[in-house]
């Protein structure tokens, strides 16, 4: 896979492309974890490139975070701030529109924060971004009002068992997805907590934990959805 | 595809292989609607046959209906009575034990009140029953306590519109996998309502109408699930 790094409006990204595949192709962008964008984002973007499509690993902070800690005080405060992390995430959107290597189609997929973030990108209702795929994604709602009608594909890929996406939390995602006449479908996994797609989470009693099974079943059902909304 | 017609213990199915896949294989046991054995269950076994398994579609009724209100009394009086229900589950599981057709591993889809069926059939605590798949079930208990422990990977597929199996109901059917430690997931498609495989289902108002793309997903989701537990 062929990788570049780029800046743009004070942040940092990596698109990754198949040479095999000329473009231009439709364009992921992948949204990171509090964990700022790591190996999980880079191998996430490698496998949508082979899969055909341009991606881009985005950035919300703007900074390269110095340890864990900083990445919860950032993360918090674009928690605190959705208007703020709605412009970044417009941003990243903003420069794979640009970049000339999509075919206008684009799509998000997102892990935990980043979760959070695909489904902002669908509540803005931007008519280009025609799917999106949250990986154990947090669905509060943001401040701003969600677009009174979300033209992206819906795809949640949720732990049953995730303390931070509970069952009447997933209740009200469908509410607001039904009031928005999204397309969207949400795949409860049993048994599967927070940051399943993470090696790293073996925090069991806290309900975080890598769970190798649900992360190859979200990717199978993730790559079904762009194959057939993209 | 080959077919052969077969009758066990008072009941008649059919079982539908490929010739170009030389057994023993997988047996998977489709469970009909309401509207007993029909076109839509004899497809779903050519497609289940073409996968490389051995399929056969199971009678619950004992006799060929005289017309949808004698379906409504057959399916009612087995609805009102769940272990006779179980005898007739088990009766094709017998039948395909017995076949010569399978590998040892079972599984089992259903469409409606074949939905149900295959949950019963998990809630049996078989160990050759691998997986099931429900494809607009109903999830209500049976009256007679379910095994322990589930060993069959359960998946629904479920039009969340579906007024014969409300979210509450989910979320009951959720429990009670969790409560057996079954392997499960549920996929909740928005918009989509009771009988959305059925092409002749057009009760819009009702929450019973056909839905092509839900369709497809859930057969994508089905043939992933059960190339993974097979």
């Amino acid at each position: 896979m062929q990788h570049q790094d780029q800046t743009y409006e004070g942040f940092s990204g990596t698109i990754v492309t198949n040479p095999a595949h000329s473009g231009p192709r439709p364009g992921v962008l992948v949204f990171h974890s509090i964990a700022w964008r790591g190996p999980i984002e880079m191998a996430a973007a490698e496998r949508l490139a082979a899969m055909g499509y341009a991606a881009f690993v985005a950035d919300t902070y703007g900074k390269a975070p110095d340890g864990p800690e900083e990445c919860r005080t950032l993360m918090n405060g674009l928690n605190a701030d959705r208007s703020e992390l709605r412009r970044r995430i417009e941003a990243a959107l903003d420069w794979m529109r640009g970049a000339g290597e999509t075919n206008g189609n684009h799509a998000a997929i997102g892990f935990c924060f980043g979760g959070k973030c695909v489904l902002d990108l669908a509540r803005m209702g931007h008519e280009d971004v025609k799917a999106v795929a949250s990986f154990h994604g947090l669905f509060d709602k943001p401040t701003w009002p969600g677009a009174p009608r979300f033209p992206a594909s819906v795809l949640a890929l949720h732990g049953w068992d995730d303390p931070l996406a509970t069952p009447e939390e997933t209740l009200a995602l469908a509410a607001e997805l039904d009031a928005a006449e999204a397309d969207w479908q949400i795949l409860a996994m049993g048994g599967v907590g927070h940051a399943f797609t993470n090696p790293g989470a073996n925090d069991k009693a806290g309900g975080k934990h890598y769970d190798a099974r649900a992360t190859e079943r979200a990717w199978a059902a993730a790559a079904q959805h762009f194959a057939t909304t993209l």
